[in-house]
């Protein structure tokens, strides 16, 4: 078949049985389409693919699977890392938030895919570069959110946050966090956050469980750099973590530069692809009990 | 049978079929099981039952059966009146928080419920007590809540809270919801108030959409008397509702007094009553969707 | 003085003292400075300046001066209507969202002002038309908000959403604010929504008190149409409303079509304008007194 | 003066010159008055006073005076153990929600103390007992608050509450707050619970940041007891406090009851206290620059 997704890299947790099967599935129909399908060396083994080290992509590869949850679509998302390489996720039989493939159809996606018949969507993606006091540095890229959160019970944080270099509050409470449109619905959502339509080029600053009932999430056009210091106190302990995964400590004479990345990423949806449909399955809209008692009382 | 229950009242919205075939088939097997059924004129033609004005109930009446939703069981409970006519819901399909018998296995739960096996749980009530500026009084008794809120829109209320006959606070906003722990999970919880055990003599007061963010849910004794006052501002109009139906306007120079009532009522249950799995159910909890796919995410 | 701000309106509430000074002074200083200054009919008459019907503007307005709270920037944005006259707003002794011009420095600022040395702030507007199942329109421009709201204590409402012609969600609640930027700091703060950067091209969709837990916030590109439409319940009655004045009654078979106008206001800030800082000011960031006690624990 | 609160223990982080002073003035006001005062070794010498390990104190002593802020009186009642000394705070300027003793009326109030003029309040406690995997049982009173929570960024708990031996729910998030009506305005309000009347006696569980967004507070009776434990994920790991200060890591095979105590501690407050005015005054009711603005309002 004449697609451009020439060279293929699946990606999952091959064993959770529930993983490996689509990743067999995918894995054998991509091939005899004639497509060049590559995994990390053990599932290569299994699957009877070629071997490739998913921690050295390059642009040679065409698309990125990923089947399972959406961490695995993070994860996936961390492998492209500063290349643009489309991802498609494939869930394991519950609709993610990034993985909308469901594999009961999702051969047929894949020949929609290979024949030019999807869409792509283009996700913004966060850089934090955490400077240390003692001149290192530490940088990464974030799908989903940057958090800065303490890491000792019992001990508030005190922080300053300043956007385009301009002072906007000092906080106490557990942390912040910094969301991406794509991680509004994630650890954000949980935390108070809006739900950001992915199509906004917008970050939404979150303080968790803020000491001040009025510090509330600020929304913020994406080019806007946000930078956090820790003001000092005793003990005072506190992480930053991308996507779900430790980046450093943050300390008190640390710097943490939060800024949209030119780097962005690219999500293959097949015909179909309903960002609301995606919302109201996974929160539950619609369904609620509670709702359907009342839509017929007296 | 030997049971307490002889004269039954049966409730429902018979126009509504899940609600009538129940009816049905509750007031047959009570009937057949030596209970005296009662119903509504209209309603008792059609179950061939004898007729009773609901509105005109006596301690004669020894259960009122409410079929259909958690609404229902709120009239039953206001047909109930001043006296402790104890209440059993039955729902049309779906748990309701009042609500908790089946209509699959309900015949088997009147069986229990009839033979003497059966649990009985008082739920206090609230009386409010409207003092018009013309010296007109208005009261009425509240299982869920009593709520002040605003009738015009694009006008805060402004409104001052006594507790005890102790100056609260002065509220900005759409109004004030004072509910029991029965109504804590109805209109109380979608304004922001937590889930309150039934079993704790308890009241909540909680601001609709106060403007003052730290403005938040206050717990209290169900001792204390509330009492509220609007302030004055111009075309101010207000609107005071017990249990969901409109008690009176309020106006500037009104005092609403909120007590608890010394009329409770009591809610019969079938063995198996567990106040937890109604939240769990009502609630979606431990079956949202988002939550399923992260406990098997890589 | 050679300025742009030729002919100014002056608007305020005259009937107050704290508004009826400031704007004495206000007049009296652009007279000075050659400016022809303009008011309606009444407040002409006190302040001896030309006397103009505010509901009748023309571009040949260079400036409306609006001296009071934020509700007299809404109704001069609303006199500005379909045409972009520059505002400005001059509080009564405490920072407004909108009016940053402090009555102690008002003339400095004036002078400022006239000799060019200002900002200039495009602020987003919203439209909504209501079509009436009759066949009328109605429709209104906001600076702030178009809500949808219940008028009859003790019933929710049912009603739909859908965004650039995509089904979004079927709402159980008291109504639905949709709020531009700068409508974010108003009555949709207090109704669980984000604070949005004026600079950001959003809108923010909120349903008010849900019945749905998981009903939140939803903030969209500004360029996505939104419709609304009630689902038929007996007796529903709901209204909608702009900047907080009622715009019509809103009925089952009508639909509200709310969409960014191609007509923005612009703002005009005297030197040292800090959105941050008035954030700060109105939510008293970090003047929590709990704060307070918290930085020096032991 | 013929008092019962013959022996007095002061405490205090006297290293802060605005306790420092306070802690002077007392001592000697009340050793005038015949008062013993005691205090830790160190500060009794710079205080002039007996010295006495505030590690060890018996029933012996009558009262226990904390100056500085509610985190000196949390330390002021573990002092007290499972004694029940009669406690009073100080606050160093500003009203604490225990510290409501100012410095300014301090020598007046304790003549009114002495003299017998003052109200006794009774505020429960909590103890949390973690019984570990090893069979190690650790164990503590809290008169704020029992807090679970996670410590490694980017991981979600998962854990298991019941509620006097029923199963109440499985919860994902960061943790969960069990905290007394003391505790409801401290940590428990960041994390979006009721404000508890300290007269009711009843707690309430708070999920920290749940996934599950109908994952609400929850208030009980104060003698329901509550188990957590924690279902086994791979490398997870919590942390249980007391009062802000760790007690145990806490793992998937442990776990945890909170059960009221019998030990309850008695707050000491000099005529005038107004538990209502302590909230308007910590939580800035009433003083919402936003408020003031639109009282106002056109």
């Amino acid at each position: 078949m004449n697609t451009e997704f020439k060279n293929v890299v699946l990606i999952g947790l091959y064993s959770d049985p529930r993983v490996a099967e689509p990743m067999r599935l995918v894995a054998g129909h991509l091939a005899k389409n004639g497509v060049r399908v590559l995994a990390e060396p053990e599932v290569a083994a299994e699957l009877g693919v070629a071997a490739i080290d998913p921690g050295a992509l390059t642009n040679e590869t065409d698309l990125i699977v990923a089947v399972g949850g959406d961490g695995t679509m993070l994860h996936a998302a961390s492998l492209a890392g500063d290349i643009d390489i489309p991802l498609v996720g494939v869930n394991r039989g519950r609709l993610g938030f990034l993985t909308d493939v469901s594999p009961i159809d999702m051969l047929a996606s894949f020949d929609e895919i290979l024949s030019g018949n999807f869409t792509r969507e283009s996700r913004l993606r966060l850089r934090a570069t955490l400077s240390q006091a003692d001149g290192t540095k530490k940088s990464a890229l974030a799908l989903n959110d940057i958090v800065l959160q303490r890491r000792d019970t019992g001990r508030m944080l005190d922080f300053e946050t300043r956007i385009a270099g301009q002072y906007v509050n000092t906080h106490m409470g557990d942390g912040l966090i910094v969301a991406t449109p794509t991680g509004s619905t994630a650890y954000a959502l949980a935390c108070g956050g809006p739900i950001i339509d992915p199509r906004l080029d917008a970050l939404v600053v979150i303080p968790i469980c803020p000491h001040t009932l009025s510090d509330r999430p600020l929304v913020i056009p994406a080019g806007q750099p946000i930078e956090v210091t820790l003001l000092q106190r005793d003990n005072t302990s506190a992480e930053v973590s991308i996507d779900g995964h430790s980046l450093a400590e943050f300390r008190p004479d640390d710097r943490l530069l939060i800024a949209e990345s030119s780097r962005r990423i690219t999500l293959i949806h097949p015909p179909g692809y309903d960002y609301y449909e995606i919302l109201r399955s996974k929160l539950n809209w619609g369904r609620d009990s509670r709702t359907q008692r009342q839509q017929s009382d007296i």
